[in-house]
């Protein structure tokens, strides 16, 4: 075995970032460690650093107090420095989700250089950790029937161009001639077409659900809801970019609007029951005003909507056209008949009061919703369970 | 519009690691800022360190004197630090291509924060940038039709698992009925069957050689090559963990012998034709030892092979016995005729040798095959160059 030895050792030379790595001896440094009672050791090998922090969503939130209100921001924790210059933190016991952090050493905040696990978050990335039990196993892959995930082109006349989606479709679509339901999936501001599939779960989330038969086999399709992205940055044709968090004309009705060229191009390529029944549009954040206002414009489309802590803009003379004097599409939306119009959204969200009068305004047109209100606030943690308990709701069996 | 702004803002203060963005008037750092002569700047703001480098590709490479040889690795540059705290360094004028580059604070060995574009390169994060050009513009995503790229599940009854593999398809194969031929290509060792999407380019590549009509439109097929995973690290059963360079079983045969369930769930789920005339297998590192073995062991099956800075082991009593005596085997398949036999390699690889000798031996064979040696050494920038040379040689037009 020779060979494989020298081959391995020289590979191994050619990593670039190698200072954390096991290499001539050295220890391999792990970070994190998930220890058995569910409490998580982080560790940085930095001998020359003064403070090493922590900072992320297993801590206890702070309250950030801004000209614009209170916002809730990740926690952070002090990590301590032995004598070979390693920093460490155990947390408490954590429950079972998955969660993101960061390291800040003396003042820069940075990824954990042990952790090739990560989600971007607008304009940073994130290292992410699991703790398994009840709720993570639903996100996690388990030895089952797996769906697959395509990265397609589609093209929009309304927004002349070719422009890329993430469609999931269940186990067994490939060897069938069976035709499916479709839930369409919206991400938030500072997402794209695959917020979803890395932050979300959502194949996952789907195979888990359609295995346990909790959710009839669908198809999910998710486009990109800024118009001004033809797909996810880095994989379109403006090459690399800094991301931000509001891209231009994300919020002025033309995604809506262009929406039509999403539900052809689907029921164009893939084996779709094409009827309201089972058209499903749900969404997080802006993706849940974006589903809002498809859902109220296309009023005979879609028989079940989802609304994830969403990003309601009020009806008054300031925003986009496309916005306002809703009542009367609502109303017409209403007549039509939706079977599950499900709004839901955390105590600590702060867009908690904007859902709460959007709320009055169906209360007041007698429009029937369901609403499911968490803890927590405006975290992928909630969107993850919005998601599992809105699936199985949908389409009938 | 004040509604939105109020929103983003918002949503802007939950982004976690906000250190270097542009909040609260404060100015955005641009990192990696390429200048219009292609000279690169660096920045990080870290006005607590010592020392700050940054260390990549795009700089000389330094050689690394081992007990196992001399190898090359990236190259380093200090930055200097300005009165605000804020470290620069400007490259010289840089050839185009894709970059990989960290930063080393104070001997920490970071991503850059002001990056979030990055590929995995084993058990390390590394930063990316591009330089646009000629060599580039084929990685990059023009204003063409696109192919999709699937992420399917397929059954390996020689395994005892469902393992995921990804699937190009050309622009237009969803709404046709033609039959197209397939390239089964193989990653690295440290790689996974998303190795030669994200580091690779290969839906770019494919899909501008297609444009340019130097390619005949075909399948690549991407399959896993770690018999230990069923799919890239944190995408599988094992679900997050450290990856490493070798695992275990790699290179024992195993892989080799079941890459006839790869061909058969190819050829059941996807319109091609299945010949030997319309079948070509090739790989990088690795990926071109398990490409040359396949080859060789389904002596009839195809046309086209394609080796890419192989990592030959040399053919002794110490290596797996799927590895011995391939004289016969190599006969058999010069024999029944082989279209293109693709060598390439970097003058400055350190598997050079190795290869040599492989040619040595079929030179003594009289195995006829191409070879092209270039510049550079074990690079991702070269496996983009074989590949965009080696791929207008496959299926005749």
């Amino acid at each position: 075995m020779k060979n494989i030895i020298w081959i391995t050792i020289a590979l191994i030379t050619l990593s670039t970032a190698c200072a954390q790595q096991a290499i001539w001896g050295e220890e391999a440094i792990v970070s994190p460690e998930i220890q058995s009672d569910n409490k998580v050791t982080f560790r940085l090998m930095a001998p020359y650093a003064d403070t090493v922090l922590v900072t992320g969503d297993f801590l206890p939130p702070e309250e950030l107090h801004t000209p614009y209100g209170v916002f809730d921001v990740p926690g952070k924790a002090m990590l301590q420095k032995d004598n070979d210059g390693l920093w460490s933190y155990t947390s408490k016991t954590l429950t079972s989700d998955i969660y993101t952090y960061s390291f800040i050493i003396d003042g820069v905040t940075i990824t954990d250089p042990n952790n090739v696990y990560n989600v971007r978050d607008v304009a940073s990335v994130l290292n992410t950790f699991t703790i398994s039990g009840e709720k993570a196993d639903i996100y996690s892959v388990n030895n089952i029937l797996h769906g697959s995930i395509t990265h397609q082109w589609y093209n929009s006349p309304s927004l002349k161009a070719n422009r890329r989606v993430c469609v999931y479709t269940p186990p067994g679509y490939e060897n069938s001639s069976e035709q499916y339901p479709v839930l369409y999936l919206l991400h938030g501001a500072g997402g794209d077409e695959e917020a979803w599939i890395k932050s979300g779960r959502l194949p996952q989330i789907l195979d888990n659900l359609i295995a346990q038969k909790k959710v009839r086999p669908m198809i999910v399709v998710m486009p990109n809801g800024n118009v001004t992205q033809v797909a996810a940055p880095g994989d379109g044709t403006r090459g690399y970019y800094k991301p931000q968090l509001m891209e231009p004309r994300a919020m002025n009705g033309e995604f809506e609007s262009s929406f039509k060229d999403i539900i052809n191009f689907t029921e164009n390529n893939y084996r779709v029951i094409a009827n309201k029944e089972n058209r499903a549009i749900a969404g997080l954040s802006m993706g849940g005003f974006h589903a809002m206002h498809i859902s109220r414009t296309y009023p005979n489309t879609f028989d079940y909507v989802g609304l994830f802590s969403t990003a309601m803009l009020i009806d008054n003379n300031k925003i986009p056209e496309y916005y306002t004097n809703t009542n009367e599409t609502l109303k017409t939306q209403m007549q039509n008949g939706v079977k599950v119009y499900w709004i839901s959204i955390g105590k600590r969200d702060f867009l908690y009061q904007r859902n709460k009068e959007f709320r009055a305004q169906l209360d007041e047109l007698a429009f029937e919703y369901t609403y499911v209100e968490s803890a927590g606030g405006h975290t992928w943690s909630n969107w993850r369970d919005y998601l599992t308990e809105f699936a199985p709701l949908l389409f009938e069996k």
